[in-house]
């Protein structure tokens, strides 16, 4: 099994500086992970994260399903094998992208009934058959079968699909057979203090090796947002990590990080490194803007990723426009560059007691 | 200036063993120049062709000099400083481009008009201005302009393009500042032998750095041209470079370096790539192909590229039918390899006396 270590309290927050070990190595938490759908970071090969620094990636259980179909990915030594990368892996429930298919789904207790979004063929999802293909996948840390919740929710809907989660949750534990992959479970609740209290005290019951907060930034106000995890977290236990799902940005992180949450998945860094958008020491641009036709700096000039010790803004906005492919890869090395350096200035300011300081003087640089 | 040295003869062959020096460096001759279009070779960077190997690059003057602009990468550098390469590059001379655009075009004795394929602006090309713009983009070696004769084409038409791609390299040499830049002329003649020996008599009695045969592999059966290679590369200064522009597949090349060839550029090694065809030391695959849905060998397990020592046929399959977009990287990066490989391979057994051999084992293996 896994260890979880806290290494550091910040003190004035609720920041915790960690180390998760897992049995591809270890992730040195608060820990963002990038997000490699088809089990590969767009844009980017294994060199290129080793370069990064990436630790733990997350791998979503829905693609891989459909094709190359987990079996495939099993035969060839799992996640870790299929992607010939011996570092640590995560896998989400599959739950996120099947409800995101909306015109597609059928939920009921058994499970969720959806069509592919590749060839329109039928499936179901149930626990029991998430399990069964994180576990075909091998994933170090795989997640239990919820419904992220939409918002605005019912409020008697909200309630009857967070119980649901629960029981769902319980029949995940009793379908796991691998015992060197750690199953956390997912608190759900919407918006209501009430309902997460009562999944937050019936997850953790369970007795899981960690847990995180389903269902946000979908779609409600930041306010709302932090408020749940500013509640949230502290009903999560100390001791085990807490991972917020699908969060987030820059500033949204070290907010959470602030409230206790050690792990983050996100694509806007890949993603927005796809549309031209670059995060920087002094703000965001797009590359595509013409003030940057004959710029000689790169992006960031106190950046030091491969990108920048390389290539001038008025270079790669010239690969942009002319759509050259290349960019795309060099783009995504610097954004998650941003992100990694970030989270560990994160994590040497909680070591040092000095969270609240870093975190105050990122939020005045404009990110 | 810059020297060409010839290091060895194979003796049985006409083939060659040279080295070109220039501003940036050395190009191992026969030299295979992988295809630079906008100043970069699609997918790639300049450390994955310094880890390839990669010396000469090809660039295009009609691409740059529409976008970003050859004002723009002057004032960056050329393209050494655009593009952050300390390696020697070559640029065409836009003709090829311009007459490609068939319905846009038309040609006089000043020049060429034609219509921007990226916006639809009128333009005319020159010898005076492609000396200017490939004076601008700053490559080591620089092309004069030509017309690459269709085929097939009208005898008179042939001839008299023939005579004008003559007048316009006097011109050329006429208009040339640059002392830095070796200026290479293009022996054009269609398929005719007098054309062909005419053209050569006149280009190379005007003292050129190097010389290319043009207007070869536009649509004429192959023993056509490797005739046209065969008679013409003797009519080409021994102590020169001789270059045949556009070719080609590995065995097309290896029979025109038996003819006395010394540097080669194609797109089909990289836009192989992009379509899933991969050389391999026993044959072409598509890595579509179903048959290599769990297989775990890599492309070709005698290839020792970083691509076939980390990725299997299976997962390298699954990232093309994913469309992610780092497998067109991954599989430019290993037939790149088995293109720099040949070459190397051609260099050592021309530097033996042994390139007949290794050419008749090499179409033995049906490449």
């Amino acid at each position: 099994m896994q260890r979880f270590e806290i290494l550091a309290l910040d003190g004035r927050t609720a920041a915790r500086r960690g180390r998760l070990t897992t049995p591809h190595g270890v992730a040195e938490t608060p820990a963002f992970m990038p997000v490699g759908t088809a089990g590969a970071v767009k844009t980017l090969d294994n060199r290129d994260l080793d370069e990064l620094g990436a630790q733990l990636v997350l791998a979503n259980t829905y693609h891989l399903y459909l094709r190359p179909g987990h079996e495939v990915v099993r035969d060839l030594g799992g996640l870790h094998g299929f992607a010939h990368r011996d570092k640590p892996y995560l896998t989400d429930s599959g739950g996120f992208q099947v409800f995101s298919l909306s015109d597609f789904r059928k939920i009921t207790e058994e499970g969720v009934r959806f069509a592919s979004h590749i060839d329109g063929s039928r499936h179901m999802f149930t626990p029991e058959l998430s399990m069964q293909v994180q576990e075909a996948l091998g994933a170090d840390i795989i997640m239990a079968f919820d419904e992220c919740i939409p918002y605005p929710a019912e409020d008697e809907y909200v309630r009857q699909s967070t119980e649901r989660t629960w029981r769902w949750t319980r029949r995940c534990l009793d379908a796991k057979t691998r015992d060197d992959q750690a199953l956390f479970g997912i608190v759900q609740g919407g918006m209501s203090e009430e309902l997460r209290r009562w999944s937050a005290a019936q997850t953790t019951a369970l007795d899981l090796a960690g847990y995180a907060l389903g269902g946000l930034s979908v779609g409600e106000s930041k306010p709302q947002m932090m408020r749940v995890v500013a509640f949230s977290a502290p009903l999560l236990p100390a001791e085990k990590p807490r991972y917020v799902m699908g969060v987030g940005h820059p500033e949204d992180i070290l907010e959470m990080i602030s409230y206790g949450i050690d792990m983050f998945d996100c694509v806007m860094p890949t993603r927005n490194a796809r549309t031209g958008t670059l995060y920087t020491s002094t703000g965001r641009l797009n590359i595509r803007n013409a003030q940057y036709k004959t710029d000689p700096r790169p992006l960031d000039p106190a950046c030091r990723c491969p990108t920048c010790a390389q290539y001038s803004r008025a270079y790669l906005r010239h690969l942009y426009l002319a759509s050259e492919p290349s960019v795309l890869r060099l783009l995504t090395i610097h954004n998650l560059s941003f992100y990694f350096n970030m989270m560990e200035e994160a994590r040497q300011a909680i070591a040092n007691g000095a969270f609240f300081d870093y975190y105050a003087a990122f939020r005045v640089k404009g990110q």
